[in-house]
């Protein structure tokens, strides 16, 4: 029996990693991501691993968890979740960002579920000798696919912290164009998602016409991060509707995108009006959102993500996946439970060729045709590389980011950067 | 790795055992209810067990079902699942119960899913060395309270197969005092469900009343299997709302519940009109009932159940549990999956009692104080006592029955039955 093996210790190590001037609605990214890598360690010294969120306020949600985890068995999945439901509450003085879910301290409960499940199913694993999507009901496909995910961008960095990025300014639709060539010759994605909302809208349609012509083939959306207006995302969606495969948050609230659907032939895909499961609720009674873009991390964990995936097949919702910043803990675990999730029928979002460092033993983890493998090996099949782990931690000490900050980093290239949403 | 280990044989054994003359809205128990018994043997010759419905219509869908499963790991829940959607449908010429959800034929695809994945759980946890319950996130609780069942009968069935039960005869509400302090005495249970829809609204509204004087602190539930008007359900509401823990399925139609649930102070509970992922959707929107009475048999088994509780918890509804006429191996997967889903928070119900025989090696079932213990053995934690499973197949073989009647049995009694619903 494995009861008798405890979990004895809990790290949670804050780490910083290099990020790309990519533009988005709120500001653009900072040079420094932030996630935390959450260790629990067993009786017997096994180590359990997942990523989340690095910001103060979930380190701050992960230290209060600590508690409720020791002494568990990595078996006892849902009496975590009910003492985590029971105890941690939504922060105070949180830094949060409407357009980035990840960020509400309204859903730390569900945070904390998510990063402690995934590192207790990563132990099961191990224990068991199967991996985690065997424990999850087995894959349904061998391999999981991604999009690539496009975004406009700057050359470099305000500041210069650090060499510039291969990727260079990604502004004009030809440069967009080039970017997506660059990801789909080194990835082999079939699906391409732009993040909008930054320029005028014209300019975003003409993007994706020119990767429309470039990629007659594959499927494309847009995800204008609700910083359209109703009006405009009425106006937008007839040319739209024949280019995209979904139409992403374009405009904020529930209201706003019932209201839309009610225009737009192409459905609309969400993570900022559903990323709840009263918000389902709320969607359910309210229509709008067709599609859910799932994401463990806010959801409540990899057993969540195939609760929300029921629930979306139940009440005819399409489900996708969302991504933040992210390294190969996180892609390790979006991969196994895309693999058990029948209905998940997009490619799945993910930042992941935007960063170019790893914490997992190996290095970066390989795609093929746009997709990674389901691992067989037991757990989630990865291993910490302690060298890049302490370096990425040193990096967090030292870079001085501790919430993420887009619209304050705009301002440091546009000092009269409202940040108002929605802009257009 | 265990998927090299696949299932190489399935085997279906239909039995009949014993069953009191209870009284129903349908009409009567016949002498025989009928089970089958599902394993599956993996190539290095562990054998899953798990128990459903005997009728025909199933043994016929079971047999379709035997290529899904040949071959398949037994962590292949999802693609198994995906393979009976895929396969099973509704079977023609079914006899089947509008009251009985477990032999409506639309349901062919979950029932059979449930079979073959508490027997796949079976494997893992036997693989593995876990319970099912841990392959389920633990248990919550270490055991699973169910409620006195309580039926009004006559003492013998009408053609006197075999010696009459030790319950005696159940119709005035002084016998069912009676038969409630002997059901209690011998078990502990902590709860008291009255099977109604038999005779006058006043006489089980007195029944009820007898029962609430006799056990003053125990929670009551009664259950006119839709055999009340809407009229006459309205009627008895100010009444039971005194009596009452909740208010099971008095009127038929989820339109009827809805319209009762205005007069009803208590709520509402069904296993008729939310049975199914697309009643459920029905009922979010209809409102009405207010308890899902779950039952893996036919909501696709332990996984499915657990999304159902995830999915009552989102849109405000309670969950208790339903039975049919059942032996241990069910009793086992019930108490697995019910130790595992914080929001069960009444006791399940169960005809256990009701029988006498058995399957399972050790015999009968132990309960304490109303509750059975969740097992640590691995997987269910049951062995077949395969005297007893042949002892139980020929007594199968000789019965006679091969799909449950009520109705049909009642008329032997009466022929004027006429098993109109709503008869009051």
């Amino acid at each position: 029996m494995n009861r008798s093996n405890p979990i004895k210790h809990v790290r949670v190590t804050p780490i910083a990693f290099r990020d790309g001037p990519l533009l988005n609605a709120s500001g653009i990214h900072e040079p420094w991501a932030l996630r935390a890598i959450v260790e629990l360690e067993t009786a017997d010294g096994r180590v359990g691993l997942s990523e989340t969120y690095g910001d103060e306020p979930m380190l701050r949600a992960l230290d209060a968890a600590r508690p409720l985890v020791l002494g568990l068995s990595p078996f006892d999945l849902n009496a975590m979740e009910e003492r985590v439901r029971a105890s941690i509450r939504p922060a105070s003085g949180a830094v949060e960002f409407t357009l980035a879910p990840g960020s509400h301290s309204a859903k730390n409960a569900a945070k904390v579920t998510s990063a402690l499940e995934v590192a207790m199913l990563d132990l099961q694993g191990q224990l068991l000798g199967a991996p985690v999507v065997d424990l999850l009901g087995g894959a349904v496909r061998s391999s999981v696919a991604y999009s690539a995910y496009l975004f406009y961008k700057y050359a470099e960095h305000v500041d210069k912290p650090y060499a510039p990025d291969a990727w260079g300014e990604g502004l004009s639709p030809e440069q967009i164009v080039a970017q997506a060539r660059r990801m789909v010759d080194l990835y082999g994605f079939q699906s391409i998602k732009l993040k909008g909302g930054v320029f005028e809208p014209a300019h975003e349609i003409a993007t994706m016409r020119a990767l429309r012509a470039a990629f007659p083939t594959l499927p494309l959306r847009l995800d204008p991060n609700a910083n359209w207006s109703l009006a405009t995302s009425i106006a937008a969606a007839e040319e739209l509707d024949e280019l995209l495969e979904y139409y992403e948050d374009p405009t904020p609230t529930l209201e706003g995108m019932a209201a839309l659907s009610r225009h737009s032939k192409v459905p609309l895909a969400t993570n900022m009006v559903v990323t709840t499961m009263e918000e389902f609720r709320a969607n359910v009674h309210a229509g709008g959102a067709r599609i859910v873009l799932s994401d463990h991390h806010y959801w409540g964990g990899l057993r969540a993500t195939q609760a929300l995936a029921r629930m979306c097949e139940v009440f005819g919702l399409g489900m996708s996946m969302h991504s933040n910043s992210h390294l190969g803990i996180s892609l390790m675990a979006m991969t196994h439970v895309a693999a058990a999730v029948p209905n998940i029928a997009y490619a799945c979002d993910t930042h992941y060729p935007w960063q170019e460092e790893e914490v997992v033993a190996g290095g970066r983890i390989a795609f093929d045709n746009g997709a990674v493998a389901v691992p067989g090996r037991p757990g989630l099949g990865v291993e910490l590389d302690r060298e890049q782990l302490a370096r990425l931690h040193e990096q967090y000490l030292a870079c001085g980011v501790r919430n993420r900050n887009d619209l304050a980093q705009m301002r440091k290239y546009d000092p009269a950067f409202s940040g108002a949403n929605p802009r257009f």
